[in-house]
């Protein structure tokens, strides 16, 4: 089988990995280096909770990651310490003009007691894009994944003993310009902080959600920033949200243009395996053009069923007409989301123009997305498929202990 | 003259004063209470800058409010206190899915010594409107009126003794939720912080903007919240602004759709003065339609324009192909741009698809925008037109030396 895995920690193509120079001279620190690290540990230490009972992201560990940057100074020393409270002034960028951006990814406790991260370089990249895209400076990526990797070492007793748990990572980054002119920020601050997260499915089992699809709301657009992780795509979500909820929906199926083009699902891609209307059978979802949050979930995805080889798998448009027509042809297997809580969520009904539209995801097994859970979570969790793993780490974080999980 | 004076206090038709009842029963504070305030002076007051040396935002007064919602417990008492940092969780939902907004208005110190706001109500009735939008609980906005009331009053001394500088006021409203789901937040914090404002222009006469014309970024689409003063807004913005800057230009001149519709300026609302298609004398601004935010300033433009009588004022539609097509044809009298921070900003240059067009704003006057700004400052710092003034505040308001200009 072929080597998937992408090495782009070297690559500069996109210009994330350009030292940010500032305004201000060489004197600027243009990254921060995991080797200037500043530890003090936590004294009092809590209690970690139990796994089967814990919300997700509502807990936190022992610690927590923050990095100071000013264009004055440029990057200040990376500083892991107690997990606390911000103090933020009033009228940081981040409070009023959503100068921000965050990054969602998982760390797993393997069978072998082992801790590994699932493909955390594609994290750090789009880290990088989000950036660029909120005019806050660019780090060197292999530093903050050091420095990330020190930070879940430290707290390691909360990457759950379980198998269907984990810890999860949030790398964060605000604007802390504390001045009311809306302008790039001459300050920011990086943090991560972990939250320990249970099962996305409690029961085990898949749990199916229902979709309101309604054009009132759209998430993104061409021109906007619906290809970044920037915290205004979300808090401008939240009202569809409670809609849908009001209109007995689970989440909200983003259409985009005057032909009700589907998009994303909730906070997650979206993927509809179906014959196509050339009679194939097809895994689809819709490509990257710049309203499409391009998620590790679902290119894993995507890679994963290109090596299986066994059916069409496509980057193209859907519209709801195209389902609609193929929901009447009896041509729609699975359509499901993807993402890093859940790594896949079958959907089972859509409401749309009035009419609750099923989706048979669920009588179809659902086969395609058991398949794809099982085969990534035995990624995840096993670090092992086919016998053998394949890290992109530096051995000598292997001998640390924590690793990169892309194996094939 | 006809009174414009718009009482809409009272007017519950948007459902902004009904009170958020949240899911916790009866006990729930739906708003919070301006007789209520607790009051905790500063024991150091810092020294007052300049006001001919002010940066827009960057310094701000003794004192700030503050007021907590829970879902558990709905509001707080509101709390007026010394300046300081806001203590936030670092999974607050501000900093991650920027559940936020904000609003701008401005006291004036008069030459009565009195001091002034400017229509608050439509600052009051757009942030209920934010706060819908966001999914943060509603207040009764007259509350929020009197509780900055009286922080101005505390720091009235901060309210420039000058008619050309002024105290920004800048309330905003932003979600606490300490936990990373993505959903309706179950904490929040409302603030107003306080900055003394130098003139916009600083010499004293009008400075010209050059505009980057380029639908590259998109500000706002339907659907979205381009019509809310949510910070989403705002971050997605900068970019552009950097990118504006980069060629040659100081503010972005906003474009939508394939017909290059002329949205918005930077931060601003857009005033077209022209000879219109049918060879009509005209005011033109785009209409409310969703993208557009509905200012405080555009909104008494129009309506001083209206009552003028001598010219067409339309809230239409302008393409770029409108505007080149007039300047063709030397029918372009004057563009501005319309805001808090600057009242009117005339408008000199627009680069286009690689060509500057020169818009005459300045050679024309800029007679209208010199018109507009000298009445509105007028009545910000005079409180009165034609010998009278008028206020929607109530009387014990007006004893307490704080009174609400809209003059006509």
């Amino acid at each position: 089988m072929k080597d998937l895995i992408i090495f782009i920690f070297k690559d500069c193509s996109n210009g994330c990995s350009v030292p940010f120079a500032g305004d201000s001279g060489p004197q600027v620190a243009e990254t921060f280096r995991a080797k200037d690290l500043i530890i003090t540990p936590a004294t009092v230490l809590k209690e970690k909770p139990d796994p089967d009972t814990l919300v997700f992201g509502a807990s936190f560990t022992d610690h927590m990651l923050t990095v100071e940057w000013s264009l004055a100074s440029g990057w200040e020393k990376p500083h892991i310490k107690p997990f606390e409270n911000l103090s933020i002034h009033p009228a940081a960028s981040v409070l009023h003009y959503a100068v921000e951006l965050f990054e969602g990814l998982k760390a797993f406790r393997g069978v072998d007691n082992k801790i590994r991260l699932f493909r955390p370089e594609l994290n750090m990249n789009r880290m990088c894009r989000s950036a660029l895209r909120a005019t806050l400076p660019v780090f060197d990526k292999e530093e903050l994944l050091e420095c990330i990797r020190q930070l879940i070492q430290i707290d390691q007793e909360w990457v759950p003993y379980s198998t269907s748990a984990s810890l999860y990572i949030r790398p964060t980054f605000i604007g802390t310009e504390p001045s009311l002119g809306v302008k790039k920020p001459s300050r920011a601050l990086l943090f991560v902080v972990l939250s320990p997260v249970g099962p996305y499915f409690s029961s085990g089992t898949f749990k199916p959600v229902s979709l309101w699809a309604n054009p009132k709301y759209v998430r993104a657009w061409k021109g906007g920033t619906g290809d970044c992780k920037m915290g205004g795509n979300y808090g401008a979500s939240l009202l569809a949200q409670c809609e849908a909820m009001e209109n007995g929906c689970q989440q909200v199926l983003w259409l985009y243009g005057k032909d009700d083009q589907i998009t994303e699902v909730g906070t997650m891609n979206l993927f509809l395996y179906w014959i196509n209307e050339d009679g194939e059978e097809e895994l689809a979802t819709p490509p990257l053009d710049g309203i499409i949050l391009p998620g590790v979930t679902r290119q894993s995805i995507l890679e994963l069923a290109q090596q299986w080889g066994e059916f069409k798998v496509c980057e193209r448009y859907l519209t709801m007409d195209d389902l609609t027509t193929a929901l009447e042809g009896n041509r729609v297997k699975e359509m499901f989301g993807s993402g890093t809580a859940c790594v896949v969520c079958p959907v089972s009904d859509i409401l749309y123009k009035g009419q609750m539209l099923h989706i048979p995801t669920m009588e179809n097994g659902p086969k395609l997305a058991s398949r794809i859970l099982g085969m990534l979570a035995d990624i995840q969790h096993f670090g092992v498929r086919g016998g053998r793993i394949r890290s992109s780490w530096p051995s000598d974080m292997l001998q640390k202990n924590l690793r990169l999980a892309w194996a094939t």
